[in-house]
């Protein structure tokens, strides 16, 4: 997410209640995960395993709840709760605004498109041309589509991220955090019906040009699926997982998070993937293996009866 | 389901036609299912096997197919189909009430709540204070919601319970069960895009305080799940599990109806389960084993063609 | 999808810019898949491999990418890309309308029926008598719903077909089959909350009489299910497969495309069927096998360490 204008450290130190250490001179630009920063952006990092990633990550200023030596030219805030201080920064810059309308005055529709009844578009979205959303959809604030885009019934872009810090010994165990990222949905992409797609926690979610999406599939916070995918109906992809181009994804697939699925895979239906896959092969089974490979393993469990019986017989 | 104020028995009894046999004195203060009856209830009964567990229950007033031995203090209303006396019961003391408009003037929503626009919300629900209910949600009557809710958008709470009598022979094969139950969401708890949580068929749908919920989350009748629980995208639970406190369930588990899964316990993903699992542990597969020892089975199967070379070496 | 009146051929012709073989007076009356063609039909075909199934079908007029000998009576339309032309056909017949409102004017509504807030019902709806539509339900144009039909909130009926002509080196990868296909839902079948039910390509999608859904199921294009069937939460079901009568699936079953489940089949829960089943059998596993044999194999899976032991005693 970027901010509007950029914002003095200071100021943000001054915000969060953080001891400013390092450039006091910085200006923020934006907000964003690690694995997404642009020099500029804030990140944040409470777990000392991630500091050096965090520290030699493109972020310019960093909430980290440790002071340690900074970086040439970067900034730390430091302070004991680094993610309620980026939950808090959220809430300031990318406020939640309850909407007035069903569809915002804000939103942006481009020519040729057509809105079907009972739809809602959030503040600031921007939509193509020639577009048909379908009724039902909720599109949420800033969410960003195409042209030539079709979203089937009762779809929803830009639900909140599915992502809590674990708190052990409060009432209340899950801290929120607040997503300000997107969904990016490029041109010519379908989207069927009943299928959610959670924006990303301060990065996008990008759904690639030309992807083609049957029902009821799940896309979790800042997943980024490539051109001309194929997914068929309630596939689910958890959080920042990245599926490249011309993927086919076969029913009720599930992938695990942050993984990357190579260009030109097929997971065949049902398969659950625990783990990176290359590209150009073909999958299938619980935890995912080159469906050949599966197809052998079934193969020789038939088998184990005649084993047995062998091993009798000596 | 409670009655809005009790009801003499022989009035009941006249009204499903029943031959009432035992305390003629006795006020029925509501309806509910065997497993979750308390004093004054009415519950129903038809098949022999279920007699005893009916009679000996802490339920007043029972509905059976069969004359037999009326423990002290109660009343057995005595017809031939128990299950549609029961459903009639429903309909008169909790009818359907069409809605006149997307939110019921009977509502009662707490200061502090967004409801944003597309939402539906039915007759007689109760919202706390600070919640945030997103476009195309839907509320069915009598749900209850607490304090510092979020609902994505789509999703459906308190849907009829999916519970119907076989008929053999009939045209139609099933009979409906009205669903007089409720759901009731406790404070702090986050629901996904997309989920569905029905209404229990008598007693209630409860979400445990602090549980969050990821999207396209299928919560069957009478579910119970505990507080702080952590849900991930796509499970199934079905009618009348019991989810117990600080249990993690990843995505596209399935379980089974009618099961208690253990306090702590973790379901790996796409595990399905048939039988309740003690707590404190991590589960993987269908039928979902001990994660350890499906592990082992998983590095058993990879063995087989060793064992089949071995076998035929010797 | 039939024409509101018959066309000629030749002015289909000229429409799609085909060469016209064979008999040339022929009137069109229908559009139709290759497995759903009646008598006076266009149906289309480009691979070869099925020139002989499609030329010996009831279609009375073929779109063609070869001139190939015409049957008797017939007609061919010959034209470097069938798929194309017959997309071109659809938008023609079949346009898309926008709606003007949430329930269009052109809806016929039974007696008795009562229609939720926050509903969509497209053009040229027929809804019977005494249904309930719950909240959030959207009903696409040319749905055709029965009488004493129950539709929890949020179900999709109607979505459009998921089908795709993959066109190589195109920057957009696949081309969108236009369908024009209705959804059929017979009398007494009740739908749970946030099901998806697309039309068909050109054929229809139908639930039989009596049938019972739970929520969160897919049902594909021109699928076919019978009458007095139990489908429970989250299954989903592929294009045009066919569910026979009395079948039983339990949650989370995938079932391939253009399958046949036979007569009263039982799928136990989270089952993967990539081929046709017999009826009245049990079935259980990925891929499902008959659910005695499915136990069999994992009773042999967990005796595999018994085997290495006894193997390595000799």
């Amino acid at each position: 997410m970027k901010f509007n204008e950029p914002i003095a450290v200071t100021e943000i130190a001054a915000f969060i209640g953080a001891e400013l250490v390092g450039n006091k001179d910085l200006q923020a630009t934006g907000i964003n995960e690690i694995h997404k920063v642009t020099p500029g952006d804030i990140s944040f990092v409470d777990f000392e395993k991630y500091y050096n990633a965090s520290l030699n990550s493109a972020a310019t200023i960093i909430i980290i709840n440790k002071k340690v030596d900074v970086p040439e030219g970067k900034a730390l805030l430091v302070l004991d709760d680094p993610f309620s201080a980026y939950v808090k920064l959220v809430k300031r810059f990318r406020p939640f605004e309850p909407a007035t309308k069903a569809i915002s005055d804000t939103a942006v529709i481009g020519e040729g498109t057509v809105i079907q009844p009972n739809v809602f578009i959030g503040h600031h979205v921007r939509i193509g041309r020639n577009c048909i959303i379908h009724p039902g959809v909720v599109i949420y604030d800033y969410s960003v589509i195409g042209d030539n885009v079709i979203i089937q019934g009762g779809t929803i872009i830009g639900g909140d991220a599915f992502y809590f810090k674990t708190r052990k010994g409060q009432e209340l165990k899950f801290d929120k955090m607040e997503s300000c990222g997107r969904v990016v949905i490029e041109n010519g992409v379908e989207i069927g019906a009943g299928c959610t797609i959670d924006k990303g926690v301060s990065g996008d979610t990008i759904i690639g040009q030309g992807t083609k999406m049957d029902n009821q599939i799940h896309v979790g916070h800042g997943v980024v699926i490539g051109k001309n995918c194929l997914i068929a109906a309630q596939v689910g992809i958890a959080g920042k997982t990245i599926i490249e181009d011309d993927v086919t994804i076969w029913g009720q697939v599930g992938i695990s998070k942050d993984l990357t699925i190579g260009k030109g895979a097929v997971l065949n239906a049902q398969s659950g993937v625990p783990s990176s896959l290359a590209g150009g092969k073909i999958y299938f089974g619980t935890p995912a293996l080159e469906a050949r490979e599966k197809m052998k393993e079934l193969a020789w469990v038939k088998r184990i009866p005649e084993i047995w019986e062998q091993l009798h017989k000596k």
